[in-house]
């Protein structure tokens, strides 16, 4: 079987078949219906398959308390991902300069001030403010869909600046975050399996920023904190990660003061199914309709 | 029948309730599994209420190119509500500059500078760059449901500063923008009469921005340009509005080039139902738990 993995290649087919909407900046497009039903259909498949584990539903906006983002930590490993927001807080006479600047195609933003809103740089950052006071003895899980950001242009359609993520937090002691991390990465890769996509998981790193991050990259894949389930969507050789399963030791539990029943600090850990990601993956492996898919793939994803 | 209105009344009762979880900043918050619930099949009645009127289904992100900002003169009127993405685009020192201040508690936000993305300002932004070369001689008819930021925190639960928005766009001819405007104004009223809410239509404006804006709104009033749907929630006196009904004369047509088959500029109207508006009025209305709601609002909502 000989697939085209040019990144070209599936952005084109996307937008020739309606799945995608082309709107102007790289990284941000529309999503047709088809894409949007397939995608509702994979996030039920979830809901499905963790029906009984118990966890506690939440919905978070797409924007987040700038505080969060700072205490996280994550301007220090990836600042250029990270999206903060502006806005203008000027008066009558520096609105006209602005509209002014706007209208004749002249920067503009020197005029505006940062909020106290930030974008969402991960699918669980949200969550872990509301862990306020000593968890129950079993600890937390939690389950989420959140719009996440990240300040990355690209025409490569898989590399997204805005995306919807599918999250699972799980707070608790070091044995029951462990083990259902474990028990997710084989789900993880079985669902994947059950739609006939390609997949197999590796240990993974976050794109770490500079210099330094090299060294966090390489202590990360050193003590297998991170496993993504990566499925061939653009490239062969590099695999897309559709799935990510992330052990935060007690990084976490420190930061926002998480605590067991005991009084311990609380570890953590989260997963996250990449949605856009997973669609894209099976108009790629099994064609633009999924009409056309195969009726065990059909089966599983319209049960 | 005697109903406390308070802004800080309503917040606490969702939070206790488990409806909606603060987590730091005003205007953001997590949304529990009822609320969700609700919305979902809020979202859905409106759904078999349009489901003839064969509107194009799309999704978009909450960010938007930000060449469509620029352009669509949202900054001359509402400079104060729309955001802007900025991220960090430096060197390794800058980047040690920026994490020592964050760490430190200090300004960070001037190591940051402007990307090509801003946030979705109204929900039907992101849709009009998709109307490229002219239009079938119906028009088109679009139906989105996307998260739209308003910088306006606020400890009034119903403003928000990001919160979904179910958004029709319909562009075509004067006549045709005009009665389907008028038939959807009506359909609102309809559906929230429906849903046992004390409803009632009015002319609005828009917040537009300083000493300008209010010969603006004036303009806006006077011509009947908006619409809304208005509920009391927060106020009797100051009822909440819940749909908003524009029509846009050919303002968004010249903008973006947008012809009828005829070559005339196309005209256009949209319109939206709050979501997270709707869902909060429906608990103020008939209490906290949806179970204990009357059986002829359940019915519609549940069928």
């Amino acid at each position: 079987m000989s697939i085209d993995f040019s990144p070209v290649g599936l952005h084109d087919d996307l937008v020739k078949a309606g799945h995608i909407i082309p709107v102007g900046v790289q990284g941000i497009f529309g999503r047709g219906p088809i894409f949007e039903e397939v995608l509702r259909q994979f996030d039920h498949l979830v809901t499905r398959i963790a029906k009984d584990d118990g966890a506690e539903r939440m919905s978070f906006p797409p924007c987040l308390d700038r505080k969060v983002l700072e205490k996280s930590e994550f301007l220090d490993s990836m600042p250029n991902l990270a999206g903060s927001i502006f806005s203008f807080s000027g008066t009558d006479a520096q609105h006209q300069e602005l509209s002014a600047r706007v209208h004749a195609g002249q920067p503009w933003q020197d005029l505006l001030t940062a909020t106290h809103v930030c974008l969402t740089p991960a699918a669980c950052y949200p969550v872990y403010p509301s862990f306020t006071g000593k968890l129950p003895d079993a600890g937390r899980l939690v389950d989420m869909q959140n719009w996440v950001f990240r300040n990355e242009p690209s025409p490569e359609p898989t590399r997204m600046q805005s995306f919807r993520v599918r999250e699972f937090v799980r707070v608790g002691s070091p044995d029951d975050v462990i083990a259902w991390r474990a028990k997710w990465l084989q789900r993880g890769l079985d669902i994947m399996l059950s739609l006939g996509l390609p997949a197999k998981t590796e240990v993974a790193s976050d794109p770490f920023f500079g210099r330094g991050g090299r060294m966090l990259a390489a202590n990360q894949r050193e003590q297998q904190l991170k496993f993504e389930v990566v499925i061939p969507v653009i490239s062969s050789e590099k695999p897309t990660a559709v799935c990510s399963f992330n052990y935060h030791q007690d990084h976490f539990g420190k930061l926002f003061d998480i605590q067991l029943a005991n009084g311990d600090v609380a570890q953590s850990a989260c997963l996250g199914f990449g949605l856009e990601r997973i669609v894209m993956a099976l108009f790629k492996t099994h064609g633009m309709d999924p009409a056309a898919w195969p009726s065990s793939v059909r089966e599983v994803l319209w049960s």
